[in-house]
């Protein structure tokens, strides 16, 4: 069956996919009340808001698809803040000419996603539109910060340690080589994690700054977090980690790994005393394997990289296109 | 200028278009902290949260835009849940070509819209599909239950009255007519609710149940509330507001105007015993001056109307297509 205008009517056949396919994946207590909106449990830390959309092109690539991805980027935004992500919303945008069997697939991954990441989607959307048989998501998310926790883009001071908890551009190239029909071997590094930041909190560990690094890679999102802290970074190119697959894509289309986005790997800014327990935990864990301490925070402005033969330039974020609808 | 891929790409670009479009008009200390996620105020009661994606085509229509319909519908799903909105969040999927003068207008009427509210915008994403000028907005939004607040779907009572806010149609009407280029004097009906239902609360006045009546229409709505209570609802169609225009328009076009979307008016369900003072109340705001004891709960199932003659037929919800992209 393909997705028709009367899916998105708001009358019975809406009613109908949303019974058969999304409640009956989504399936919760406050979800099932299907109320015009999802009353949760009283917070005893401050809640946490996050939204984002994905457009991604393909749906579906190696490591991952829109769906998967819907619910990790808003898991790990509620993440980087330091909160523990509880209660999802997912809306849909659907083209007309959508095989509903594609959206369950869909459906079906953001369901085992969410089990993964531990969070409830409890209220959602369904609108139609004319098409060629897209889908676009909207994901919100609320998770629940401790008091007293000031995991802040600000926060970080001189001195601190600049921690990359993995590979930079995979998700990016598996998208591009999926996009050029180009033979790979790459997997998208989308992943949930909250497991990974949780692991650092549970043990103590004080950190002061989280980022996602999504689009606009590395170079961007170390350059949003210099300028929010008005401070300097310093990342030493060598240690920054990237596959020999992104290098040799990176070689022959001419990009830059460190522009590139992911969507499973956070930049962690903490006092350069805790770098080595944290390194050793995140290294414990799945999401963590290819930790590396990277940079360093110093007096200043902007991101500089430290080149293999010791010299220093700097790091400017993405500027152009990128590559569209990476997510 | 129009929008380019660029501006979706997640560097510089994006983030001028941040800075000097969205942090202009939503600016707050929440926001312009641009974090991953908002840390917002630790609540006393229930945190309540919703979602809603808009489409609507035309982008502009007499009585409002698709910015300001994207705050008022998730702030009405959060009123009809009996909670305070406070902070929502706003997505944006542009297409390329879209005129930034175009999204300026749109973003400046959320921005008014919100204040008009009460509510703060918080977080956000932009996103860039190739296209041809277009835009869809998502806005997620949280608000505060009071603990002890039971307003349901499934609360409603046998001999409870039902009142409706005012006349039904208008906003289906005025999109209808806007997109077939008929002259009319049709104005949408879009507006923020939380002002209408706070003034009941104020009062203590006891609501069992509160719906906004928007996509597929009276019909649709009184349908699913009487599914979720396993109760039957009366309505009597004398009572039912609807407007000379609305009247004319279904009656040239064949239409139902109980089938017909509305963005500002909603459906309240409360002992009978309180149905004079909160129709006072409700016509005494300004949203509400047409409200109408329009029927009451009944044992048995489904939705009866009760006709003008006496008669009694069975009201059934939306079916088919209705009018793409309404919302």
């Amino acid at each position: 069956m393909k997705i028709e205008l009367r899916h998105g009517s708001g009358g019975e056949e809406t009613g109908r996919l949303i019974h058969e396919l999304f409640e009956k994946y989504f399936t919760n207590p406050i979800l099932d009340r299907m109320e015009d909106g999802a009353v949760l449990p009283v917070m005893k830390g401050h809640p946490v808001l996050t939204s984002d959309s994905f457009v991604v092109e393909p749906l579906f690539f190696s490591g991952g698809d829109i769906g998967k991805l819907s619910i990790c980027g808003t898991v790990n935004d509620l993440s980087s803040m330091g909160a523990r992500p509880l209660y999802l919303t997912a809306s849909f945008i659907l083209e007309t000419g959508l095989e509903t069997e594609t959206l369950e697939k869909v459906v079906s991954s953001m369901a085992e996603t969410a089990r993964e990441a531990g969070v409830s989607i409890v209220a959602g959307d369904t609108k139609v539109i004319e098409g060629k048989g897209g889908l676009y998501i909207n994901t919100a998310g609320i998770g629940e910060r401790a008091k007293g926790l000031a995991i802040s883009a600000s926060a970080m001071e001189e001195g601190d340690a600049v921690i990359l908890t993995g590979t930079m551009g995979d998700h990016h190239g598996t998208i591009l080589t999926a996009r050029l029909h180009m033979k790979s071997s790459l997997r998208s590094d989308c992943a949930p994690l909250n497991g990974l930041v949780e692991s650092l909190l549970k043990e103590g560990i004080t950190i002061h700054t989280i980022r996602d690094i999504t689009r606009g890679g590395l170079a961007t999102v170390a350059g949003e977090l210099a300028e929010a802290s008005g401070k300097a970074m310093e990342l030493m190119e060598d240690e920054i980690p990237v596959s020999e697959e992104i290098r040799e894509l990176s070689g022959i289309l001419g990009l830059d790994p460190l522009t590139m986005g992911n969507e499973g790997k956070m930049m962690i800014i903490l006092p350069e005393k805790e770098a080595d327990r944290a390194l050793a935990i995140l290294r414990n864990h799945p999401y963590g394997r290819q930790a590396s301490l990277a940079g360093r925070i110093t007096k200043g402005e902007g991101v500089h990289l430290i080149t293999a033969y010791g010299g220093k330039r700097k790091l400017l974020p993405l500027r152009g296109e990128g590559l569209p609808r990476i997510c």
